[in-house]
């Protein structure tokens, strides 16, 4: 996602009508929730059915909302049925761009900025042009970016198209906890980090800053006695608390000034995150150069050279968890994916290698 | 020190001329190094013999260069022989100011800003306004602030005023190689954070990066089998690394990018850090709550919102830190200094308890 796009002026919220510009002084952060919230379903209610082959998933492997979407993709084996275009680190005060395809375009929306496809939904489309977002290749036309809908949505709609031994990641016996844990992750972690970041005053900044340590401290406790969040294997949950983790010291510790300590001096939320990390599915989406690129080049507000940090060094990421100790069953009684698909591989370099 | 610190329209760089502007776009970052060299000697050579009472330090301890100068004072007991002002953690475009103090007066110059004390010396003074000085009371005016000569003066034209027991800093026989380590510690390491922070372009900071941690390799390899940089006593050159090791984690790893590792990931050097700050003169010296006022709120080019982090967590200094074992005599023949004067106490809360 892309909150922290700057849209063309919208809703008063004049930080976010300026490029390079996502905190106000003053003020507290505040996330744009109005999201495209059609969905893809089943059963085709909302006038989009799932159909393989129709839709393009699009995200930045910089964004930890479109990068949920990239690994439950990936866990569920959905890549023939929903295809995947991906955009470049940084974008302009306008819209993503697919500045990474040959020619700046995607080759199967014909587009050179994602803002296209949300203009042929809505010409007057008057807010953030985020990712994740799905496409409707034939009207090439954005049918959703509402991310958390998206991510459930691949797991309980896109079933027919999963593959051969695809997790539950959402199981119905665990759905109450899941929510309840996930709202809680999002509250203080998730968007915990950008109301760090992005405060306008040093109140506001103090106040996320206690919510977010306050957050992670609950985690770590939760996370001591057993392997993943909710039941012994992996869910949505943590998927969600994953793509903020694997931020967390690259980016959020130093650019949102989270630095009460790193992710590495938290042991069972560190070895938690690795175990993720070395799970099939999630650190092999992860890119570490992309990650950097965004925060640190388009926030100029917050970092106005646009220079970005060398370090911290990765290394770490690929060290023995120990996490097989607690138990859990990491895929349940599915198995996990293959290797990634060529054409999907973070570039080398870019990985914890 | 402030060259940091934004002089009047001065010597073309344009960086120095506006107000929380410290790098230049597209340069390198340059230290202006031209300082007022007179000296005070025992033999009064430059027209300033040391006399008791006669002058005042001026420092802040927000400053990594005036820190070596509180620190040495204090080991030597030259606080009755020498007083010391203390300027606030911020100042405004023109001048370190007396903030601090009661109506904002330093009470034995009478002047509100340091400012005063440079154009009594020199009406036109170019220059950045910079701690740590020494000041002439009588006259008002700015002796020195050639801030690497002070110290060494302090520890041997000031000997007729030492404490019994203090230590010799800056030993005959280890001079060349005490001025050899501090060269090189200088120019990668004290240096070398500011070189990261405020670099122009990604090129410079890339360079000031690998040379920073190239010096901080090699210091760590020094220091893993021997207890002090230079023979086996504390010297100058452990004042000089230690004022900059002390600010490594809270401010030079994030807000000036220094980010490989933090100071607690290198062993012998996060130790040997310990080890003096837990030695009277170092540690008791240390205000972290100026440290990150200081390099947050004023350098808004690089941090616009003035935020200030809250982390991170500082009980870590406390630590045992096992460099006993390594053996060295901190104080040489000599003894520590006594407690810190009531009047010169950080306070409560600023230091790392």
């Amino acid at each position: 996602m892309m909150d922290e796009s700057p849209a063309p002026p919208t809703d008063g919220r004049s930080a976010h009508d300026r490029p390079g510009v996502y905190s106000t002084p003053g003020a507290e952060f505040e996330r744009d929730t109005r999201y495209l919230t059609t969905r893809i379903t089943t059963d085709g209610r909302d006038g989009w059915p799932v159909e393989p082959g129709r839709y393009r998933l699009v995200v930045s492997r910089a964004c930890p909302w479109a990068s949920r979407a990239v690994v439950v993709r990936r866990l569920l084996g959905l890549e023939d049925a929903l295809s995947m275009g991906i955009c470049g680190p940084t974008h302009d005060e306008r819209s993503w761009t697919f500045d990474l395809d040959p020619g700046g375009v995607d080759p199967v929306l014909g587009i050179e900025r994602l803002r296209d496809a949300y203009v042929r939904r809505q010409p007057d489309y008057p807010r953030g042009i985020t990712v994740p977002a799905i496409v409707d290749v034939p009207s090439g036309a954005v049918v959703t970016n509402d991310f958390p809908q998206i991510t459930l949505d691949l797991t309980t709609q896109w079933t027919a198209h999963h593959r051969a031994g695809a997790p539950d990641l959402y199981p119905d016996a665990l759905r109450d906890e899941i929510d309840e844990v996930a709202e809680e992750i999002y509250r203080d972690v998730n968007n915990g980090v950008y109301r760090c970041g992005f405060a306008g005053s040093q109140e506001s900044y103090d106040r996320a800053y206690d919510r977010l340590f306050a957050g992670l401290d609950r985690l770590e406790d939760r996370l001591t006695g057993r392997r993943y969040l909710v039941g012994d294997t992996i869910t949505e949950a943590d998927v969600r608390l994953f793509t903020t983790l694997v931020r967390f010291d690259v980016v959020y510790h130093g650019h949102f000034k989270c630095n009460r300590n790193r992710l590495t001096e938290m042991p069972a939320l560190w070895a938690y995150a690795r175990d993720l990390f070395q799970t099939p599915g999630f650190g092999d989406t992860v890119d570490f150069v992309d990650i950097k690129r965004h925060y640190y080049e388009v926030h100029r507000d917050i970092n106005p050279s646009g220079i970005v940090p060398r370090g911290p060094l990765l290394g770490g990421w690929l060290a023995p968890h120990g996490r097989e100790a607690l138990g859990g069953r990491p895929f349940g009684d599915g198995t996990p994916p293959g290797p990634v698909r060529d054409d999907e591989r973070v570039p080398q370099g870019h990985g914890a290698g």
